[in-house]
């Protein structure tokens, strides 16, 4: 069948619906290179005022889908299960969290991205491991997940690759921010994982894309109806990105607070939050019955070594060196530390996730471009969190810097992300709503 | 000063305003190629959905109007105003007007354009003259300007490139059908042809762009905003498109009713909307002084034939034959007659002007598409119009053509066009509305 792209147009401006024959012949024709980009990118704004109700989002999604490969992961005996955060600072959880998961039995085929702005992402936090590989070809990438039930890569090539022109696209016309562009985007990668199910990570606050609960709920019931259409059952939670997550920020760092989950020892809130995200996992997975009898298991996986053991696998089998887990200090650190202070007695009001996030990025932990270099081994400490009594003169956060530009650059935002006030403040909740 | 496209792109997006400055990089950026297509096809969507308020509108049309030549025409010592219609079916009002309007001491620089659609064109109506030529070059123009008092010609190459370029992604882009977009279109081409005022012929129903008086009194609000910002006073009217203007609808059949009006002898309603508009023509140059005085003068150019004689030399400078003033029978004339009769008695309730317009198109009288030829000679009159008594077998329109094809082609739609019905109709209003 063939249309015509300005009345395709001209349909969604005015509000009306396209159908699913209509909506893959313009994904197929814009990556087949029949539809301009200056035809697609009128069309995206149209969608960002006129939105895509269910049936067209899931026709979308299924088109950008089939634009390339989707993985077959038949092979593996165990259920397959990912996770996926929106983004935010400080946010490590996938890192410890998808060894515990399936030390109880779980697959993950996870791929990941790379930070840009000021969120991190978890391939650069995982190539500071000494030798360890992201980019693996298909088969490896097959293989070892039937093995081990695990693989930590980044995304293929080939899966797709509508997306990627999409995004592009959108990136250098404005057409970012539109919940059925973002939520086709993630979900249409996620299901060309072949997955059995899926739990998202929706972070909420001055941190992260979705700012208040409400768009961030939207956002959630969008995906996990993607999914349904897709009879791929998906959790979605949405959590707080107000203040960074843990209490590291930068790539080493978290590497080594990852490590510390696996070994027990991780912060309350980055241990709480792998702990909840994995209960999904095991029973979406059905591993387990039900949360509790899934805690239990994790809690096992932890004080086993279990998690610990798979990690240490995946490491050797991608290239690195596992002894880090026994030994983080093998990981990079940079050479100086400067400690940020409080400059008055209080109560944390606020330590604001987008001014961390920002200033890590000055200091070299992140990119500004897609096409920056990350210093590995640089990194903030939170050391003060909402909620936290301070005395003047305490240290609310520590920077590890190399060189003195780098700690010019970041301390002026730093220090502005603490609000310290007289009255005492109750602390952050974490989880701040739930979709199925 | 340097902006990012994506940026302006985003305020636009977000509900914001952007500066002139803003809006002059964006038109010069664009027309210089630095702003590729597909930023300027989202900004427009984007325009289409969040507006443009006075300020910005007056900036993106002065951003356009300085994006090439502007004409020069301080050598005429006659006050120079000229007339825009939005386009409808059987509008040939430009023809009789404008010499009428020069004979009573005004100049007009008109360029116009070619039919497109079901709406018809006065170039195409010009050329079915013998030799009339309808691209002048600047000095030919401004000479003939000076010399007579009037210019019949296309739109020059070298006024408004940007408007041109702009068009062109609109219409592949699905970025048409906005107002502030319609309007600097129009009013850019108009200001640079260095006027002392416009008169706009807005024009309302089927036929017309415009569909509803609401949206045509905004249009034409709008185009008076852009006039006054630039101080060139526009007067706009809403006139009634939804039967067809007058009994011809074609191209050398609409020079024959022209040509009738300048004699005396035209159609009530083509007559009635030539003087009216004429009249604000000759206020606005300041050559009556009110409307009475100048239908007194119009009327005078009818009947003195001082209107023929101008045209007369128009065409005659143009390379045209001024005979088919006096013998329309030169003009083309297609081989056969067919007409179309009423299947039953009652009163006309519509005689719908897009239907006319489009078994037009399909007869060869006008485009489908730019490089599309016309057959000058085609063409249909109506001979009931809405409040007509017809009685069974009554002539309704008749169809001249060429080939059974064209009449083949042209009668299944022209057959709509009239509903017939048993209750009495009175005429339709031709003015619907006035804006200065």
């Amino acid at each position: 069948m063939n249309y015509s792209m300005p009345e395709l147009i001209g349909k969604k401006r005015e509000g009306g619906y396209l159908t699913a024959d209509e909506l893959e012949w313009i994904i197929a024709g814009y990556t087949a290179d029949r539809i301009p980009d200056y035809q697609l990118s009128a069309f995206l704004m149209a969608v960002i005022f006129r939105g895509l109700n269910t049936e067209e989002l899931s026709a979308w999604t299924d088109a950008m889908l089939h634009s390339g490969d989707v993985l077959d992961l038949s092979g593996t005996s165990m259920p397959k299960i990912d996770k996926h955060s929106t983004g935010g600072v400080g946010d490590k959880i996938s890192i410890p969290l998808a060894p515990l998961v399936t030390a109880c039995g779980v697959a993950i085929p996870m791929m990941s991205g790379r930070g840009l702005g000021h969120t991190g992402g978890t391939l650069d936090k995982l190539e500071t491991i000494p030798g360890f590989k992201t980019r693996l070809d298909p088969d490896v990438f097959r293989r070892q997940l039937d093995e081990l039930g695990l693989v930590l890569a980044g995304q293929s090539e080939t899966l797709v690759p509508a997306d990627r022109r999409i995004y592009a696209l959108r990136d250098a016309s404005g057409t970012v921010p539109a919940i059925p562009l973002i939520s086709s985007s993630i979900m249409s990668k996620k299901l060309a994982e072949d997955l059995d199910g899926l739990v998202l990570d929706v972070k909420i606050g001055s941190g992260a894309f979705m700012k208040d609960v409400a768009s961030g709920m939207e956002l959630a019931e969008t995906m996990v109806g993607i999914g349904r259409s897709h009879d791929t059952p998906v959790v979605g939670f949405l959590t707080d990105m107000d203040q960074p997550l843990g209490t590291e920020v930068g790539n080493a760092n978290e590497m080594v607070e990852s490590i510390a989950i696996l070994h027990g020892d991780g912060p309350a809130d980055t241990t709480e939050l792998t702990f909840r995200l994995g209960e999904e996992m095991l029973v979406l997975g059905g591993v387990a019955a039900d949360r509790t009898e899934a805690r239990l298991r994790l809690e096992d996986a932890v004080q086993s070594g279990s998690g610990l053991d798979v990690f240490a696998k995946v490491i050797e089998a991608q290239g690195g060196d596992p002894t880090v887990l026994e030994d983080p200090s093998l990981l990079p650190s940079a050479d100086h530390v400067h400690t940020v202070v409080a400059d008055r007695s209080g109560f944390i009001e606020r330590c604001d996730a987008l001014a961390v996030g920002r200033s890590a990025v000055r200091l070299g932990a992140g990119r500004q471009a897609k096409e920056d270099d990350i210093d590995p081994g640089v990194g903030i400490s939170i050391l003060a969190k909402v909620g936290d009594a301070v005395a003047a003169g305490d240290a609310l956060g520590t920077v590890r810097y190399n060189t003195d530009a780098q700690l010019a650059a970041c301390l002026p935002i730093l220090e502005t992300a603490w609000i310290i006030t007289d009255e005492p403040q109750s602390a952050r909740p974490l989880i701040l709503g739930e979709v199925k």
